[in-house]
């Protein structure tokens, strides 16, 4: 890798995904890192105030993630929720004991007046992270999800629903009323490169680059000549991971890299393709953006820290 | 038992002594049993609300406390625990993975709106209980306990501090704006006997004598003739368990059950004296009340249902 430890990067990500990519960028970056993550997902359960993608990625980085579920913390338990079913608590949304502390913790501190990239930050810091993951907003975001039953909120579908239904349109409430935060322009305007995780183009990436005033500041570092690369979370036509090749399809585009790539394309200089998708590149190109072919599956450590340093070592070459 | 079953008992309690003659009643009574609870007790702890007496209660007439440790939960796990404190949250007030989620819905719905007694009402319904166990008010209560160090809440001296300064002066902060509850008074109104736990006459009893409203709907029922009975928590000068001995002592009251019977002879029809206090029998009858002396100890089921049948005896005499 091409002095990648210097780089400061900004990543847009939502969960899984962006986990996998965040885990392995943090390898490279340490503190040079920031995670712009999606909130959208967020949800109440209890009374008490959950981030699945936040967490989702607090907890790879902090090297506690649960990577037999793909959520989660490893060794959990779930004496509390057991519990909370005796209560008569709906549970479908299933916490785990150390993940419930996660969630008391930040609930007790945002009622106390702190912001939710305060609170983000308290928790990072406990957990010995070194990169920093920023909530897209402080203001309370959530998808909504249109389907043939009507409008569910993002969970409900997600969990709940196992994304059975099929989606016909998406809505971002309170992102009218959200800010882009002062950390997040910060981390934007100090960026070297900016990454787009591999995660859903509307579910995760839609919504943060939907927070006014964050758009306008990716446009600006972009405008500065700060390289922003884009990695496919479709392979061969399939999500690894989520409904996002369905969601593509019922909304209209195409479910294949290439159909991420039109979403991407008008502000992306560099589309990271698995060597799954290579026949794809010739027509991604044309859109606009360079291609890099990579095996972009994020299975373990290695693979992990292999893709993020190919990515790194590109947008580093595009800096010179 | 004479007729005990048919009886409607109102017991006053705090935690442990009043859980054991709770359970010891409940088995005669089932739900002709009413425990009016001290709520002085009661705490936040991680934005959560903690009723220490309701919950020991309600869990010992659930079959499911702790014997071992004479709190929580059996079989309690403490994952949650150990992350909040990885968070860097204050964990001396140790609350456990299945208790957490008692005061996880307890906060959840206050913060709906709902009334302290109607979320008691619900957890115990959950649990199976055929008591019910009201708080002695909604409105929140702290006991306050002056020290030489200054003034501590309560828990911070009874837990924190492992009751090991001498207590120079109790406050029941909240208690002049609290009001008896409609249930409260109307199980007082019904009520055929009332007892009074061996619980500490100051940190548990006090605390509900002191609720405005209380006191006169208890004269209210002993004028029509209801007997009144109290169990002394102080055998052979010493408290079986908590402070309530020094807390006589250092308040000026004699650490006996004597000092105990002072204080209740006002307004108390029968005192129940263990058999190791006998000789003070005749300076207890001098002060008003008769004198029952049985083996007041509550170790076990057999011992918890024999105290409580030879109370409900006497009472059940009292009033023919």
């Amino acid at each position: 890798m091409a002095d990648g430890s210097a780089l400061r990067v900004v990543e847009l990500a939502g969960g899984v995904g962006g986990a996998k990519l965040a885990h392995g960028l943090q390898a490279h970056l340490g503190n040079g890192l920031t995670v712009v993550v999606n909130t959208g997902d967020d949800l109440e359960r209890h009374g008490l105030l959950v981030c699945p993608d936040h967490d989702t990625i607090m907890y790879t980085l902090a090297g506690i993630d649960n990577r037999d579920w793909g959520w989660g913390i490893a060794g959990e338990t779930f004496a509390s929720a057991e519990m909370l079913a005796r209560y008569g608590e709906e549970t479908w949304f299933r916490l785990g004991d150390r993940d419930l502390a996660t969630h008391i913790v930040r609930t007790r501190r945002l009622r106390a007046g702190e912001r939710l990239t305060t609170v983000a930050a308290h928790l990072q810091g406990a957990l010995g992270i070194a990169a920093q993951i920023l909530p897209m907003a402080d203001e309370p975001v959530r998808t909504q999800v249109r389907t043939d039953e009507g409008w569910l909120d993002f969970q409900t579908y997600f969990v709940g629903r196992q994304q059975a239904p099929e989606v016909r349109e998406l809505r971002y409430d309170g992102l009218a009323a959200a800010r882009a935060t002062p950390e997040v322009i910060d981390a934007l305007a100090k960026a070297d490169a900016i990454v787009v995780a591999p995660s859903n183009p509307f579910l995760s990436v839609a919504p943060i680059l939907g927070v006014p005033g964050l758009r306008p500041a990716i446009d600006a570092v972009r405008s500065r000549g700060v390289p922003i690369a884009a990695i496919s979370g479709i392979i061969g036509g399939r999500a690894l991971k989520g409904p996002a090749d369905r969601i593509l399809a019922s909304l209209g585009h195409e479910a294949t890299a290439l159909g991420v790539a039109r979403i991407y394309a008008p502000w992306v200089d560099l589309f990271v393709l698995d060597a799954a998708d290579e026949a794809l590149a010739p027509a991604i190109r044309a859109l606009g953006p360079d291609v890099l072919v990579t095996d972009t599956i994020m299975g373990d450590d290695a693979a992990r820290a292999r893709v993020a340093a190919t990515v790194l070592e590109a947008v580093a070459a595009r800096r010179r």
